[in-house]
């Protein structure tokens, strides 16, 4: 499959994340419940690839219902509300909405324009930044450290900060690439790393804890990571962890880039106080793969992202370029 | 058991740091090479922890091999690099050595003294460090953060950061513990945790990279640590993790304090730069309780310690008092 989300014979295929990387399968999502179930484990995840699933619940829903808007449009605010953070969610659920007068076709071709727009927005936001990394570091070959998935895996295909490594590896610019394991669930382990070695690319996993350490003993360049909702003054909301990936990098001088399309950017928000920051279930934290790893009494917290002010942030880029 | 690690009937008697949470068990240790093998496992792990089982260990050689002096040495010397970066390990296996030409019971004797000084040590520091964390931080009831395991698990008993939260809350003065899981062995999760809920203190364990943003909500008054090796100028090797926590008290201004017995500091290294770090094997990060986290090529760079620099330290507290 190349595409991590695709509309296919009237339902939504995606490739399940949750089992990556022992094994690699797809699962076929036929109504919007099951879409948003899917969304809420994060078998289908990554700010990017979460628009595609908005745009395309919508496409189900629409099929579904035929002219009862009213249960189009109530599904469609189920969708947009399966995941708080990431803005890209609700700005796929709009965009399909938008064409509901046309009937389900109209809603169906819409979110297929968004799928097609991704490879080549994504293409074109981590071309910017690969130019933006080579102009402000001088090494090479390059050594990038990364946090969580920000991948092929987190969009419809190709990916924004691994897309920058993508672009610099295809130039042989590339030493090695850091991939943060990213606790609780492990995306940069899971997938990022997967992703790493399908392209050939040489990679180490690190504790998030660790990545300061690798920044210290001078071992990276600079770092490169994704985002899930970009206030207007660019303070960016991001996996949990990539806050004090920020302090280091900045303690270290090293530059910190934000690779995103456009659709995460919400000039709605002023600044990053007023990003609504998922808390998810303790149990992400207390036990792994079914196996207790805290007392049975322990309550986590467990934020799902954590928000970078600008100031430490050396470029955040889009397809338009640098904001 | 009230003491981590004792002296038995001829043998070491631990508690099995590996089997906790879920199972508590205690293992005798009847030959230098089991406590060698527990030691690399980690079923005992803590710096005061490992200066007890350094002179516990050499102990065990001296009954072993009688008149051989050389083969007691040969097992001191085998002990003492069990581990490297703690450097109480060595500093309890000399103690011990020191009275070697007395016989196996003076040997036996001075391991026994250095059980007895741990836990009054400990006190002693952490009555101070508690003095120090009243004096600096204003809010009642305090909200504390700690990293790995500091507590009685670390150390013959009592412990030394987790000594701190023991007298604060015995002054009813501990509003919650943030306990960070610390990977990749998760210290935090497993023995810290344990050790809260043991003793009846409010706790959160919380994923390491969350803590950055605990501390940028202001949910966090102050960070007590423990330390493996404190350098001459105090700079400090302790779980790795340690450092990005003390960039993000020091970015938000709240104090950082490392507490450990005299035992820990090593005058004889200038500063951290001087501290060797424990790599420890890929398969810690790479895998998790049997299964497989990353993809099978993954290699993972897996510091066991960092360094924190004096400069992001707030204050160094021993038995003593602030360094």
């Amino acid at each position: 499959m190349r595409r991590t989300i695709d509309w296919n014979d009237g339902a939504v295929l995606i490739i399940d994340q949750c089992a990556l990387p022992v094994e690699y399968r797809t699962l076929r999502l036929r109504t919007v419940g099951e879409l948003i179930a899917a969304i809420q484990r994060l078998a289908v995840r990554g700010a990017p690839a979460l628009g595609a699933a908005g745009a395309l619940g919508v496409a189900l829903a629409a099929r579904a219902h035929g002219e009862d808007l009213d249960s189009v449009r109530r599904d469609a605010t189920a969708l947009a509300g399966a995941r708080p953070t990431a803005v890209n969610l609700s700005w796929g659920v709009e965009r399909a909405l938008g064409k509901l007068a046309g009937g389900p076709d109209a809603v169906l071709a819409e979110a297929r324009t968004i799928l097609d727009e991704d490879e080549r927005v994504n293409r074109a936001a981590s071309r910017l930044a690969a130019d933006e990394v080579l102009r402000r570091c001088e090494r090479r070959p390059l050594r990038l450290l990364t946090h969580c998935n920000a991948g092929r895996l987190a969009t419809v295909s190709w990916g924004t900060a691994l897309g920058v490594v993508w672009h610099l590896h295809e130039a042989g610019l590339v030493e090695q690439v850091f991939a943060d394991e990213t606790r609780p669930l492990l995306q940069g382990a899971r997938l990022t790393a997967w992703e790493l070695a399908e392209a050939g690319v040489p990679y180490r996993v690190l504790p998030d804890s660790a990545a300061a350490t690798a920044i210290a003993r001078g071992m990276v360049d600079c770092v490169v990571v994704g985002a899930d909702r970009i206030a207007a003054n660019s303070d960016t909301a991001n996996k949990i962890g990539t806050y004090p990936l920020a302090l280091a990098a900045a303690h270290h001088g090293i530059p910190f880039f934000v690779v995103a399309p456009e659709s995460t950017v919400d000039e709605s928000i002023p600044d990053g106080a007023a990003i609504v920051v998922e808390e998810r279930d303790s149990a992400e934290v207390t036990s792994f793969a079914g196996t207790r790893v805290a007392p049975e009494s322990a309550r986590a917290f467990n934020p799902a992202f954590d928000v970078t002010p600008a100031a430490l942030i050396t470029a955040v880029v889009t397809e338009k370029g640098v904001r």
